[in-house]
């Protein structure tokens, strides 16, 4: 085992007192990059990169290279589980991902499974390699965050076949038959915590569920297709590996309304989107789990001085530590970064965070 | 003038006792009905529709001659204004709205003048048409509600120059020059308190500010840059005309999180969408203002049997009347209605909340 030199994040997740706020980014790994846009055209497309552990691994590292970062997370995509399922990911070029296979009737619904984990190898091989590259002389820079698609997540996907504003398809089902959206979201459940289990064994040292559409339900339809099997798969999940703590990130986009509900569902810490106030979050959720994020990815475009200004507007509105919860505030953004941001600006935000919050934590 | 057969939309804005609650929908008069696809037809093209008073006088009370709505809504597009200042409003076949001319540079935004009405007065033609068009023998069937987008959902169209995923432009400018933005929003907000004062004296008999985009806004900014200039719209509206109150319904699409400060805006109803539970929202408010809502639009794609499970939760979500706030509730959808809903499930919502809704009445 390699000691772990900055451990800022999973202490903060676990609300244990640090020095500083700790900051990763959502997609931080990506097109905004110049050397990850290298890299993806040697792969020649998104699914070759993201199923090779060696390039997986490169990726994951770029943006660690460049910032002060306080955590690594797995490059991959989250639709790999339907893939092993069989649904055939395809990305066509300038688009989203879509499914060969939609889930279109009762007899492909009856017929799903979780898939064979054999099938998601390169994921579990590209976690090992990239723990390992973390790693030099016996000290690894900083934890390393697998993830996965929340089962509702990932049946928006599966039912409707591709991206979607209004999940037409998905929400039909699930109003029309919701035994069958039930049979989707069990199967998904089990999947998706045998998924993460296998990236924890395989050296992930917490990992995030991404309810990216659970935002797109109705009040009451979320608490029943959505929540409720993202508090299945933490229930499910190992969190104790290799004698420390995993602790487990709930994210959902558009999920302010129902934070109450979700400090009850297992995770240890919730994503939250920019349009939350973390003052007021942080009162709904009490002392029951840490909150990450919350910047607007679009403050990024801004300039310099006006990056650092809400930087500091975001970790004011957390506040002070306290007492009685020493940690639990992640700095994120709302959302993944986009791909138009300027490098130089995410330096500042880094920097600011890192230097602003540390009268928060004395 | 002419008496109203039905005021039960206007009383429930008030708060007034009714004997059921009203229900309208958002894009009640659209593309899901096969008549409004004819005269759309007919017309030509979605701006020769909208700018014919005729014509939308037609659109307008199609739905009215299907269902038993409580309601008409002024057939119009929301970007009517910003194109009467000059920008120039295109719909290209197949896709959205875009501006000719947006926002792009510091010369055009202190340039930004206000529109003369007069430029607008086909809208207000449409307005006084359907007006009379309502009414038979001196008795009017429904009220007429006429709306503008918020100073906010303009500028966001009127910077970006077309819809967006992540308004960039748009946010750029709010966040590196404010100044800038808020000059847009104050030019916005009198230009849309003159546009409905107009639409008020011209006989609508309630009105409507979509904040379509507000929830594209991080919690602060919401409060800085919507709700802010909604409320000066509302502080400038002609409340009474002809001796009848004119109710203000603002409905702030993603909102959810702010409807506290919402009903302090100077709105008679707030609007919401389906995220929403409607008692947490009615504690919210309490007895300051009626709420508008919040059936998901993809309900209507289900089965009729779960189409009126679905209208029974969303009327007991808001609960009975009480005896210090006898009428509180309009039924609505949470967005507009998809162009995919068949026709005949409407007729299911609409005898499912008028039959439903009489035991919260007594």
């Amino acid at each position: 085992m390699s000691a772990l030199a900055n451990d800022t994040l999973l202490r903060a997740l676990l609300r244990q007192p640090t020095a500083y706020t700790p900051v990763w980014l959502m997609r931080q790994a990506g097109r905004y990059l110049p050397e990850y846009n290298a890299t993806r055209s040697r792969a020649g497309s998104f699914l070759a990169l993201a199923t090779s552990p060696e390039l997986a691994t490169e990726v994951t590292l770029q943006p660690l290279d460049r910032y002060a970062l306080d955590a690594a997370i797995l490059f991959s995509d989250i639709l790999t589980v339907p893939d092993a399922m069989g649904l055939g990911l395809r990305f066509a070029a300038g688009e989203g991902p879509r499914f060969e296979h939609p889930l279109r009737n009762e007899a492909q619904i009856l017929g799903l499974r979780p898939p064979a984990l054999e099938r998601l190898r390169y994921v579990f091989d590209a976690v090992a390699q990239i723990r390992r590259a973390l790693t030099r002389d016996g000290v690894q820079r900083v934890p390393l965050i697998g993830f996965s698609g929340s089962p509702w997540t990932l049946a928006c996907y599966m039912v409707e076949g591709q991206g979607s504003d209004d999940w037409r398809q998905t929400k039909t089902l699930l109003y029309s038959r919701p035994d069958l959206m039930h049979h989707v979201l069990r199967v998904n459940a089990e999947a998706v915590a045998a998924y993460l289990n296998a990236q924890i064994e395989a050296g992930a040292q917490a990992v995030m569920l991404f309810d990216s559409w659970g935002g797109a339900l109705a009040d009451g339809a979320f608490q029943e297709f959505s929540l409720r099997y993202s508090a299945q798969v933490l229930a499910a999940l190992r969190r104790e590996h290799a004698g420390a703590r995993v602790p487990a990130i709930l994210f959902t986009k558009g999920g302010g309304m129902w934070l109450q509900q979700m400090a009850e569902c297992g995770a240890d810490a919730l994503g939250v989107d920019w349009t939350v106030g973390l003052g007021a979050a942080r009162s709904a959720v009490g002392e029951r789990v840490a909150l990450q994020g919350n910047l607007d990815p679009s403050v990024l475009f801004a300039t310099p001085a006006a990056i650092e200004q809400q930087v500091r507007a975001v970790l004011d509105s957390y506040g002070p530590m306290s007492a009685t919860q020493p940690g639990g505030h992640v700095f994120n953004l709302g959302h993944g970064i986009s791909q138009f941001t300027p490098p130089e600006h995410v330096q500042v935000l880094v920097d600011t965070v890192h230097s602003h919050s540390r009268a928060l934590h004395r």
